[in-house]
């Protein structure tokens, strides 16, 4: 996967769809006692590369065309302030609203999905990625595909792949790995 | 997998099994403190197939052999309202009624299954679909298979294959990506 | 995978062990609010393959060498009585009791394992069988090794496989069948 | 996977990343009705590879950049006592602090780790263990990795190439098998 240098420079927020992106499109659902039970599966090798994004000054955000608490709790643990739930899968508007109030043009802005109700925002960004398991009409669209499945490191491999065609990888992983010697952290 | 247009497009309703075919078979069974807990995992871009389905005027519903709430709380997030679970595995009345009640006849109805269970089922309606992890004797007996497993997009796969051999994928995608700029949604 | 069928005649119980066997290898920890969670992931198709060696006349056992309340769950909902679960993987004394209790003899029993606990077992009983994830040691002492992994179809493999050496699979696939239009219910 | 016999000797304790290592780097994450549920999945034949370990007399620790009470869990039920979870994945400081309430020295430890945090600690012990699914970065700095990914085999494939580097696994086998016909158990 690569991405042009110059559209990388320019990316200021990557927003990421959350099914089949930060999880494989799974959803495990059922009953614990009388309780609904709502689970879904995220990497951790995916939590690095979004530190690493946030390290790199780029805002991150989750976009999902479904109303989950699984993603609220992700977005808290990973620091992901920007987070847009809607239950009818229109992302378009709440994501202007979301880039109005940042003061962030779209064509600054980064969308990553797999499926149809990704497609129109994806049409409307600076730059639009895949997934390895997108459905065929988002392939078709997108600026460029990630190799790896959503789940199973495509954020990660995103991650690496916009911030290496800004020349700031090497120098990240540097600085985070030094980070053990110092008193202090920002990994 | 491709479904004779003819057949297709006398489709009135789609049945479909639950484990195996909507999941990969897996239950996750097991205790949250003094509660038992039981989760299945169901694919998110089976769900964008099903509200296609749905949008197509077609009747989803779900047919399992094992009694679980899962499945309730599944179908409920979907809109599907015709729900049969059974504790014994015998489909065919049940079916039957469900379809008297809704004044559809058998050979309107697709079913979709992957195991024993849904062989005689399989073998009464208008259109008898496999999953692609189908044990052996529901390979033989299904008029067609999807190449995609259960919980792993074979839903999916099935409702293009059907809307497209109906004509009316590309039209059911285009207006549900035109929906993004409306200000009301059927999405 | 083939038994004899001479073998496969004589068999009167079989014996699985539940972690890699009956699924695969994987338990699934953590909390859930104040509360310990644990679960493991069974297979429906699995069910199948148990309930016809249950319909053959055949008992069915669990043999764990870890307690967990998930295997009990799961017994349960199978209709297995024999259940065995030790905190130490010594299985051998508790299985001697069992048989000694049921009046079956030890090469009337099969076991089918995937680890070093199991070894001791599949020593003495009748006819030993290794799963496709089984570790190396496993395989160089089993008689026969299913093709499919614990937890992805290995148990209905070898459930076949056995009553088919018996020459049983097909009666009892028809039985099953037909019973959909019997007013009452053996599946 | 093959580790030189003369470090293999000297090694007396190792210690492990949890995610990515112990898992396949999948946290589930979720809500059980008004809790919050996160689970994680371990292998059951990884802890037969960690009791032989702890019978060869070696320390087993777990180093993790995520504090989550699953480890703790797993921890707790393989008698892992030395644990070590930090929120901001540095891991370096703490380690030593262990080893010297210990007594052990950098050179007589192995990691095995997975990802970017586990890279300065991995530069100063005796021997440093990538698994299967490591990212590029510590693949490049690895002693030695894996064929199996972790959650998959990779602690149990490790745990045995270390003892067998040390002429220590076919004893310690024996010794497991054998304790079946005794009356105590170390297993």
């Amino acid at each position: 996967m690569k991405i042009e240098s110059e559209i990388a420079k320019r990316i200021r927020l990557v927003a990421f769809d959350v099914d089949g992106v930060m999880t494989d499109a799974g959803v495990y659902i059922g009953m614990a006692g009388e309780s609904l039970c709502e689970l879904k599966k995220f990497s951790t090798q995916d939590s690095v590369g979004l530190k690493m994004l946030q390290a790199a000054g780029i805002e991150v955000a989750l976009v999902s065309g479904r109303v989950s608490e699984a993603t609220d709790a992700r977005a808290k643990e990973l620091g992901i302030r920007e987070v847009i739930q809607v239950r009818n899968a229109l992302k378009v508007k709440p994501l202007k609203a979301m880039l109005s109030r940042l003061g962030v043009e779209l064509c600054e802005v980064v969308f990553v999905g797999d499926d149809l109700p990704d497609i129109p925002v994806m049409k409307i960004v600076g730059l639009s990625v895949g997934v390895g398991n997108s459905v065929q009409e988002v392939r078709e669209i997108a600026t460029v595909c990630t190799e790896k499945s959503g789940g199973d490191g495509a954020v990660r491999e995103f991650a690496e792949a916009l911030l290496r065609a800004r020349g700031e990888w090497d120098r990240l992983v540097e600085r985070y790995l030094s980070a053990q010697d110092e008193p202090t952290t920002d990994a």
